[in-house]
């Protein structure tokens, strides 16, 4: 209740909408970050004229309804998912981004079509969360002047006053981060003091701005002040004064008056009228600028251009050895010029992910041409895993663009949050997380990732690539890019991988497959990423032994797991045990093999050959397993893993 | 190089330590965040007479030596290992807070016993990681007067010029954090303006103080200033150039003028002694106050007090239905006078956590009694699980503690980086994890855990407890404070759950047993946690049809793993097929069972009784997959899914 006369204030009276088309490209952009104060914003979308009804609000937090207890953005105006505390304001800071992006991109003097600004309203869980400190640095960083965020400033956390943990200056903080700060003392009734720090936001053009607001929580409950208003429901006397004080019939519930509907009836009239305006003026921009505004209209529509496939590169086993990474950089650098929607960076490890494609610009805010502008497609995170992780997800959340990030794959965990809801929110994502095993060698067990697979597999919606040369680097990238429903981490070796024989783009894009065909085989091994070649190795080892073995890639399992079950059976079939290799936790592998090679522990500082050497992930180490494994199930009848009861 | 003006000066001044015993409690502590630059580390415990040989110099990065890529906490003088960005100042605040507590409880007048300083040296990167931002703004709130960090500023990072990315004014954020701070702007030369303002630091002892020490990267190398001295090595001239220029013999490596080893030989000398000084105030201070220094000296050395165990409560089938959050309150309340060593907190959720025993002092700077000194015992961390997370790595790595700290199990996920550094360095921490499953109900899917168990199973070396009801809670904190070599995650349900027949303290303390006997079962039901209970039930409901069932109670993974084979084989017998049943994500629960029922989709905001009925989480949807289970393996060999081929 405390934002209510905010909400009013930046619905009414600045927020550029038609609710009639929630996904109007001009439209500016709302977050509301601490998302557990969502009934506001399912309150405002209501009364505002947006397809959230009455039921809605009603049905609030009930099972199947479209108002659960956090904003999700599949309901029409909700722009981004927020609860998980700061990520809904790094999220602005994407929206913001890529709205100075594409207005720097296609906009034309006399047609600014790209010129929305982006509004958040974050409070202080949000503001101690480490991952808003690092997207509010870069945003102040990157002088993202139409970006107005407002600081609910009501002194009170879940654990009581903010004085037990939060004594910060906030506004200095963000000054610090070369942000513009404004103040509004009373954020409860001064309607006027919050309009005009708006418009003095709204002038400065060059940093982005925080408007403290300082409020009282359940402003007008007898409990106003505390915290016992920030989770649990009011008292109904409190309720019935709280009704009476405002002029409410206080029997009467879920009841909009007649004049406060007809008030916002004009404002979504007017949000309509500005559309057709706006509709009107990419028309004129059509023609003048026809290519331009194909280009501007095919990327928001989310389509890719024809036939920019055909730029990915393949390989044959003539090929030399490259690290994936290596490979990485080359598919970026063959698709980065078909493919304008691409937007990448890396969190201060360009010369280590190799994310920046040749002869490229940053995006900086400065017109340095040493050192890019906002037309620029390269974004310098800095070390902010989990800011970029936000920030991606806002800019993919705007439209228009595909934004890619780099960093070891290892601190792809310090974004779990992030990543996360990418895939709850279908964010069209992409993590580029190389040094992705032991095999990144003298940086130590500090850098090299165990958990990681499982953990990143484990969460639905979320393809996690480990290809094993060119070609499958290529199909992870495909399947990355024409999958727009399902973010990626795409897992890239450190060290040098040869080409294989029988992988190919159209294979490996069904996430899995037989790369190494035996009749009759005694054992199947499957691996992914840098073990696939030494598993092919091991095969010609147990061919001195007499041992018939096959090898499956399987380079990730979400693609898989929604091929027909047919064709998931003939790569998994009956008959053949199968051993799974891969240098790090084998939890979950049990699902596609019935024994398990891996590292349950942590790994080890050294050249990396040294290192897989240790952990015996060599032709020989593997074929030992895959012996064992055979002989284990020797004259047992073997079922695939794949079976399921029910 | 950069760093080495300082690191002498520090080390030679003011450090005070004793190379001989690394691990003396009066020690001050130093932690370099910036773990890539430990090369300064290692030569400066070599030359300071740590147990580190000129061979370890020369073993750098190489498989098996003590001296990996980034420092790790087993080397003595490594007080916590770095590497991961932003967490080595985050535990600095960690080690300071300790000693703020510790010397509030056991110093008396003439006796400053508990007296030291925690120094940290951090760069750009660790700045812009948001859990330095989490753990720096509390350590503000908190007044830590004894940390001294030192901010290495050499305008360089990997991806550059730090202007790329990081252009906020660090002093000033650093300042609106509540922090002390001075600026040496020579710090390649200057080494009176580092003394003078070490000491002026020193002075001020109700903030943190930070110095901003502006050095050149590779100062003296031609390549002084760029970033490619950054992480590769120098070229050959480079070095002999250098060497020259100080006065070295090019033509010789890793040799110590005999100069350096006498002036540092009284440093060492300086340091044994202050141990004696330190020894002696101690037994004077035994027989002035013999039960308070037969407690320091029993924590200092990490023993557990006698029978604590036995404080820990137990139940039986006539107790009521209790959430396990409300349980781990109860033990907690129960075991927090026995435990002095236990440091309690939350990550702003203490109402839901059920973290804080009643009628405690909270852990705060001010001497106001209503929100408690430097003895209280329970720490207001804020909406900063991160840093909490980091900051208890740190409290454990002082020693004499053992912290713990609650947040909403989904959102232990934001502290991943942490949580993993606890594992490695095997710090003795405790997550109190609540709300840990769509039991959590209206919140929704944003903070509903799937994919989490599944991460946080496969990190080595941590314990991850779900309990299923008061013996097992008692259970899992009996493992979690015993088992001081590996931190836990204690998963506790917001709803209530019933009393179970047939647990015990004991039996959960094996990580997993026999719950439910059957005899001669067609069907086992492994789980754990709130749906133990229900698969109690489902056995009921297959009696029905005369299936017979058993149950598998499965509350720690990592603990069961560790049993005794036997043991574990009559736990998950052969020639029975087993089922697993938790509401989360099914991947690892292979390794454990032949057909997994959970939820491999995110999760539904609503009543939990919907939730779990609409996920079919109930005692019929449990049996009918049990029963799809016994069918489908009848007249099959079945063994158990322990057994291994290798
Ligand atoms: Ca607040
Ligand atoms: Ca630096």
């Amino acid at each position: 209740m405390g934002l209510a006369p905010l909400g009013h204030v930046l619905f009414k009276n600045f927020l550029n909408f038609n609710p009639k088309n929630p996904k109007w490209a001009g439209r500016d952009r709302f977050v509301l970050s601490n998302g557990h104060a969502c009934v506001l914003l399912y309150s405002l979308l209501h009364l505002f004229g947006y397809d959230v009804t009455l039921d809605d609000l009603k049905n609030f937090r009930q099972l199947g309804s479209r108002t659960p207890g956090h904003p999700e953005n599949d309901l029409c105006g909700v722009e981004v998912t927020t609860g998980p505390l700061g990520q809904g304001i790094a999220n602005a800071v994407g929206l913001a981004l890529a709205e100075s992006q594409l207005a720097a991109t296609f906009n034309k003097p006399g047609y600014d079509l790209i010129d929305n600004y982006t509004y958040a309203i974050f409070g202080d869980g949000c503001m101690q969360e480490g991952v808003a400190s690092e997207a509010m640095s870069l945003a102040g960083h990157l002088k993202l002047g139409k970006l107005i965020a407002f600081y609910d400033d009501n002194h009170i956390t879940i654990d009581g006053d903010t004085n037990v943990s939060f004594t910060e200056d906030v506004l200095k903080r963000l000054e610090a981060y070369g942000w513009h700060t404004i103040w509004v003392k009373d954020g409860n009734t001064d309607l006027a003091g919050i309009t005009a720090a708006i418009e003095e936001a709204k002038k400065v053009t060059d940093k982005p701005s925080v408007i403290k607001v300082t409020t009282t929580i359940g402003y007008g409950s007898k409990q106003q002040g505390t915290h016992s208003v920030h989770g649990a429901a009011l008292k109904k006397d409190d309720i019935v004064q709280l009704k009476e004080q405002f002029g409410f019939d206080p029997e009467q519930n879920f009841v909009i008056p007649k004049e406060v509907t007809e008030l916002y009836a004009q404002t979504v009239k007017a949000g309509a009228e500005r559309e057709v305006e706006w509709n009107n003026l990419l028309s004129k921009y059509s023609k003048e600028f026809p290519e331009l505004a194909s280009e501007l209209t095919r990327r928001l529509k989310g389509e890719l251009p024809a036939g920019w496939e055909k730029k990915l590169p393949t390989y044959s086993t003539s090929d030399p050895a490259i690290a994936s990474r290596k490979l990485s950089e080359t598919v970026l650098t063959d698709i980065f010029e078909v493919l304008p929607e691409l937007i990448g960076g890396s969190a201060d490890l360009t010369g280590s992910n190799l994310t920046r494609p040749k002869d490229i610009n940053d995006y900086q805010p400065t017109q340095d041409p040493a050192s890019g502008d906002y037309t620029g497609r390269y974004i310098r995170y800095g070390v902010r895993e989990h800011g970029m992780g936000a920030v991606m997800n806002g800019i993919a959340a705007y439209g228009a663009f595909i934004p890619y990030g780099g960093t070891f794959l290892n601190f792809v965990s310090y974004a779990a949050g992030a990543v996360r809801l990418s895939a709850l929110s279908h964010h069209h994502v992409i993590w580029v997380a190389t040094h992705d095993s032991i095999g990144l060698g003298e940086d130590g067990p500090t850098h090299q990732p165990i958990e990681t697979l499982a953990h990143f597999r484990a969460i639905p919606n979320l393809q996690v690539w480990r290809p094993a040369d060119g070609n499958e680097t290529s199909a992870a990238y495909f399947k990355a890019i024409t999958n727009s429903h399902s973010p990626s981490i795409i897992c890239l070796s450190r060290q040098n991988l040869p080409q294989l024989e029988g992988s190919s783009v159209e294979k490996a894009s069904k996430g899995g497959y037989t790369l190494v065909e035996a009749e009759n085989p005694d054992v199947l091994i499957v691996s992914t990423g840098s073990e696939v070649y030494i598993a092919v190795d091991a095969v010609k080892e147990l061919a001195k032994e007499g041992i018939k073995a096959g090898v499956i890639s399987l380079p990730d399992w979400h693609t898989f797991n929604q091929q027909p079950q047919e064709y998931r059976l003939s790569v998994f079939p009956d008959g053949v045990p199968i051993l799974s290799a891969e240098v790090m936790s084998t939890s979950g592998w049990q699902a596609y093999s019935h024994q398990q090679f891996g590292i349950n522990r942590f790994g080890a500082s050294g050249p990396y050959q040294d290192v897989y050497k240790y952990f015996e992930f060599t032709p020989e180490g593997i074929a030992k397993r895959a012996k064992a494994t055979a002989e284990y199930y020797k004259g047992q009848t073997v079922k695939s893993p794949l079976h399921k009861a029910f």
